[in-house]
């Protein structure tokens, strides 16, 4: 995966678990994200049993590979192998990025979390094909996330690695985006920002043009 | 991986985390439990950060080869990847056993817990090696084990299945592990009876002498 062909797919990165909406299935959910711009996909799905992850990623999988986007399995590389993801998310706790890596090969993508300068520092050392930096804002969808950060830790890893691959998370919405982006971020990663919206498709279009507000 | 090569294997199955008991680290528990007599070894653990559960995996997997004992790991088939296990232990929250050995390759064991007919059933159609059957008896080591099931279905899994590799597992002590025998047990899988010991060898060396007093 180069860097600019990489870059280029992350201006919004959807996380989503498995769990209905209002009566919409998480795969309905991903659909219209998908038709309304969304440029990758994560499964973060911590409940579930594996079977049944197994085969709703296999749907997920399929709609993104139609709509040409990315698809990525969050922490567990044996699952985005059965998968065949097109790479991984893994957190500080998580497989280490260079670990993942024996196990997917250089074609995958390998996306790290980091929190912190050091988790950063960490994370690039693993050859971490991108970051994704926060919780940046409050954020109530993922309890272990820690206290909000901002966007200086963006600026910081801008400058330190401008060639860096990076995408903010954490209570990002249409109203805050642009600051994700002028910080320095490639794209943001949101969850509840489209998957629990009345209307995904609209949600994820009302995104990106905010954030092309900014360029 | 043959069924009377495996059954030889199952008698005493140790299943511990990395957690220390009275100063003593796990790898130092196994390294006397291995000289007491334990006959496979389970790492299941479930907070270590997986940089560290990989650290101190290999350390044991070293250990357990050392005395030509079988290396298992619980849930993450990445991980036994990583670490050339001799297999995984899956529950039935886990990756399947089929999509396991996908991962795994034929060579390698793979365990599936059941605590219902149903389950075991599922085990068997996924192409288990062996069944960890409980729990038997009432435990405070695994928190979401369910209430005891006794010998019972370890019984009728005999009856049904009289070729099939199994072990008893939860609340076994030398007082008990004879019943779990005399039901149709190939072994029993201890976690507390052996690493929440003052002498893990000799808790291993007992938990064998009185299984012996059965047959």
């Amino acid at each position: 995966m180069f860097k600019e062909q990489l870059r280029g797919l992350l201006p919004l990165y959807l996380v989503t678990d498995l769990s209905e909406y209002e009566g919409k299935s998480a795969l309905h959910i991903v659909r219209e994200a998908l038709q309304g711009g969304v440029t990758m996909v994560q499964l973060r799905e911590k409940k579930a049993q594996l079977r049944d992850t197994l085969q709703a990623g296999a749907a997920i999988r399929e709609l993104c590979r139609e709509h040409g986007v990315p698809f990525i399995v969050n922490d567990r590389v044996d699952v985005a192998l059965l998968l065949d993801a097109d790479g991984v998310h893994v957190g500080q706790d998580d497989l280490p990025a260079r670990e993942a890596r024996k196990l997917l090969g250089e074609g995958k993508i390998i996306g790290v979390s980091a929190g912190t300068m050091e988790e950063a520092e960490w994370a690039m050392e693993q050859g971490a094909d991108y970051l994704g930096v926060g919780a940046v804002y409050a954020t109530l969808t993922k309890g272990d996330a820690g206290a909000p950060i901002g966007t200086g830790l963006i600026a910081q890893i801008k400058e330190r690695w401008p060639q860096v691959c990076m995408v903010g998370i954490g209570g990002i919405h249409p109203g805050n985006s642009k600051e994700v982006i002028a910080a320095g971020a490639d794209g943001v990663a949101v969850v509840s920002a489209i998957t629990r919206q009345a209307d995904p498709k609209q949600a994820a279009q009302t995104l990106l043009r905010h954030m092309k507000e900014t360029q």
